[in-house]
C-alpha cells in the first residue's frame, strides 16, 4: 500500500513514452489513484490525493499528498513537471482547493502554471466549498471534467468524506474472537489468541487511523499502549509511518485512568474523555502525567455520551478515521447506538466455550427480529487467522 | 460435482484420439479420478472409483461405479473397451477388489480381459484385503504399480478410508451461526439465519453422507425431516441421488421420539439408538412407527456412549460419512469426546447478541490452555453467508 512517501514527484515515469502514449483517461486517474495511495499512512488529517499531468498523451509530471503541511498532490505535480505543464491535463483525485494553504490554492496554481484541463475523480465533500475550486479553474479559462473513477476515488478518503459531510469520524471496531464468538476465558484470561499476521494487520489498521479509542477498563486490564510500532508494521517505510501517532483516546467517565499507564509515556498524544469536571483532584494529576482531559456530557445510562465524542473528534481533533480497540461491552453499546461504520474481525482457528466471554454484550436482544444483519463485504486468510469485513446493514 | 450417474460407462472419449495421445499417466489418473467423482453421492456405502483403460496412447474405454448392487468402475471401463481392453494399461483409483461380488473379483476381470498393466493409485484401505487384489494380478501376469496421485485419490472417500482402517465413521459436524458465535436466542427462536446458497449446501452435504445423526431434543424442538430433497440440491440428477436417504440416526436415551415425527415417515430408515431396553413399552411402539431401535451402552454422564454409536454404524450399517446436524450441547459433546473429524461452520452476517444460545456447549473451558485448537482449511463465500471448514488440530 505504501511506497516511500518521501517521493512525492515525478518528472520522469518508469514507463517510457511510446508506452505511456495514448492511454486512455481511466488509465491516467487509476495511477493518481495509487499515487494518492501513497499517503495512506501519513496524510492524516488531510485527505489522500494523486495528480498526473499529461501532455500529448505523454506523462510530463505526478505527484501525491505526504504529509500534513507538505505540499499537496497538484503542486507537487507542477514542481515536476516545470514548464512541461503549460498546456497540460491534470488528472487529479479530488477537486483542487480553494483556500490558501501553505502552497496557495491548488486552483490558482494548476491555472497559472498553464493547466489547459482539468479531470478530478470527485468534488470536495465539505459542501461548503465544494465547486469552489472548479468554478476559480473555470473562471481562469481552464476546462473542467468531474466524476471519472469517482467510485474508486473515493475508497482512498472514507473517513475524510464522513467527516467533511456528516461532521463526524469513520468508526471502525476491530476486535478479536475464538470461532465461537469469543474473546477471553470467563476468567477474564486472554492472550493474542491471533497470530503475526493479524497483529501485523492491526498495526496497519492503527497506523491508517487518525485516532484509536478505548475504554478505561481495556487499560486498566491489560495496559495498552496504544501505539503504531515501526518495526511491526512490516513495510519498508515503518520509521517513517510510526513518526505520526494516532491520538489516543480514552473513554473515562470517572477518571480512573492509572497516572502510570503506559500509554501516558508513549510519544503522540492521550486524549481523557470524562464526566468529571475540572476541579476534581484527578484532572490536575492526569494532565501532569501526560493527557489532555476533556469533559464530555453523559448518556442516559450515566457514561459519555458517544455521539458527542465523535463530533468532537471530528470538530476539535480533525479525526477522519476512529479505531476501536475495546472490550465486549463499549464494543457492544456502540453498536447498539449505531455508531460503528465497519467491523474488522479478527478470527483464531480455536473454541473457547460457551462460558467464555462474548464477542459483544448485545443484552437488549431477545427475538430473531431484533437480530442486528450485516454485509460480510470480506473474507480473508492472514497466516493461520481469518479477517473478515463487515458493516452493519442500512436498515433503510 | 455430478454428472449424470446413469452414463457408468464410455468407449469414446469426448477427446479425439489425437489430443489424448501421449497423455501422461498422471493426466489419465486425473480423468479415473474426475470419473469417481460422478459417483459422489450415490455409491454409498462402497468408495467412490474411477477406472480408465489406454493402448498405445489412446483412451479404449472408462467407467465408474455409480451404485451399490451395481458393475464396479473397472468392470464398466472393460465392457466399454471391449476387444479393445486387451494389452491396454488400466488407470484405476482404487486396488481392484479381489472379493467376488455381483460382478467377480475386478482383479480377475481385469486379467482375463488381458489387461497388460494396471496402475492404481492406492491400496485397499482395509488392512485385511490389502494388497490382495494387486497379489492376483501379479500371479496372473499383469503388471502392477501403486501410488499414482494418491493424496488426490484418497480424498474421494475419506470415510470409507477411515471405516477401513479404524472400523469407524468420519464424522462432520454442521453448524449454522452467527457472525458473534450463536445458533438461536435465548428463548430457542430461530430460524433459517443463513440463506438459499447455504441451505443448498447443505442438503448437498446430507447428500454425500452415509448417515445424519441428531439428538432426539433437535426432533422434539424442530421436527427435521433430515432428509435429502431432490429440488434442493441444485443438481441435475437430483432425482436420481434423492433414492438414496441416508439413514437417519437419534440418539434418544429414554425413547422421547414423538410417534408422529416427521422423520419417521419420510423414504429412508430412521435408527433410534437409545439406554433402553426392547421390553419398554416405548420401543414396540416406535419400531411400529417405523423406527428401528437399538439398544447401546451408556457412558459416563449416563448418555448413549458416543464410541459405541460410531462403531456400530461403520460395522452395522457400514456408515463411512455420518453428518450430525444438532445443537449445542451434543454438539459440544461430541467435541469433548474427540468424535469430530471436520467441522461445517455455516456463518449468517448478523450478530444475535450475548443473551442468545451458544454454538457449542463446552462448558469445561476454564483456562486459556483448555482451548480447542482448530485448523481452517477454507473459508468461502455461500451467497450472503458464509462457510467455513475445519477440524480439530492434531495434539500430537
Amino acid at each position: 500500500m505504501s511506497e516511500n512517501p518521501e517521493i512525492v514527484g515525478n518528472a520522469e515515469t518508469s514507463k517510457s513514452p511510446d508506452e505511456s502514449r495514448g492511454q486512455t483517461p481511466e488509465v491516467w486517474m487509476s495511477r493518481a489513484i495509487r499515487l494518492a495511495r501513497q499517503g495512506w499512512y501519513t496524510c492524516d488529517p488531510n485527505p489522500r490525493v494523486g495528480c498526473v499531468l499529461v501532455k500529448e498523451g505523454v506523462l510530463v509530471g505526478e505527484g501525491y499528498h505526504a504529509r500534513a503541511g507538505e505540499a499537496h498532490a497538484e503542486i507537487n505535480a507542477l514542481r515536476a513537471a516545470g514548464e512541461a505543464a503549460r498546456g497540460a491535463t491534470a488528472y487529479v483525485t479530488l477537486e483542487p482547493c480553494s483556500h490558501t494553504g501553505r502552497t496557495g490554492p491548488c486552483s490558482v496554481a494548476l491555472a497559472e502554471a498553464g493547466i489547459a484541463r482539468v479531470v478530478a475523480a470527485m468534488e470536495d465533500p465539505n459542501p461548503q466549498v465544494s465547486g469552489r475550486g472548479f468554478a476559480r479553474l473555470r473562471e481562469a479559462g481552464v476546462e473542467v471534467e468531474v466524476g471519472l473513477l469517482e467510485a474508486e476515488a473515493r475508497t482512498l478518503n472514507p473517513g475524510f468524506i464522513r467527516r467533511m459531510r456528516d461532521g463526524l469520524p469513520r468508526v471502525t471496531l476491530k476486535m478479536a474472537m475464538s470461532l465461537d464468538g469469543r474473546t477471553a476465558m470467563a476468567s477474564g484470561e486472554s492472550q493474542w489468541i491471533t497470530g503475526p499476521a493479524a497483529r501485523q494487520q492491526v498495526q496497519r489498521l492503527r497506523a491508517s487511523s487518525s485516532a484509536i479509542l478505548t475504554g478505561v477498563e481495556s487499560i486498566i486490564f491489560d495496559d495498552s499502549r496504544l501505539t503504531v510500532r515501526a518495526g511491526q508494521l512490516g513495510l519498508d517505510d515503518g520509521e517513517s509511518i510510526a513518526r505520526r501517532q494516532p491520538l489516543r483516546v480514552v473513554l473515562d467517565s470517572h477518571l480512573r485512568l492509572p497516572l502510570a499507564a503506559a500509554c501516558l509515556s508513549e510519544p503522540g498524544r492521550t486524549l481523557v474523555l470524562t464526566l468529571e469536571s475540572p476541579d476534581s483532584p484527578r484532572w490536575r494529576k492526569l494532565e501532569k502525567a501526560g493527557a489532555s482531559v476533556v469533559a464530555m456530557p453523559a448518556n442516559a445510562q450515566g457514561r459519555v455520551a458517544f455521539d458527542a465524542v465523535l463530533r468532537y473528534l471530528a470538530t476539535e481533533e480533525s479525526c477522519n478515521e476512529v479505531l476501536v480497540e475495546t472490550g465486549a461491552t463499549l464494543a457492544g453499546a456502540l453498536l447498539e447506538a449505531d455508531c460503528v461504520d465497519q467491523l474488522e474481525l479478527f478470527v483464531a482457528p480455536t473454541l473457547l466455550g460457551s462460558e467464555a466471554r462474548p464477542l459483544f454484550a448485545l443484552p437488549g436482544l431477545a427475538t430473531m427480529s431484533e437480530q442486528r444483519r450485516l454485509v460480510i463485504d470480506d473474507i480473508r486468510a492472514l497466516g493461520d487467522d481469518w479477517l473478515i469485513s463487515a458493516r452493519p446493514r442500512p436498515t433503510s
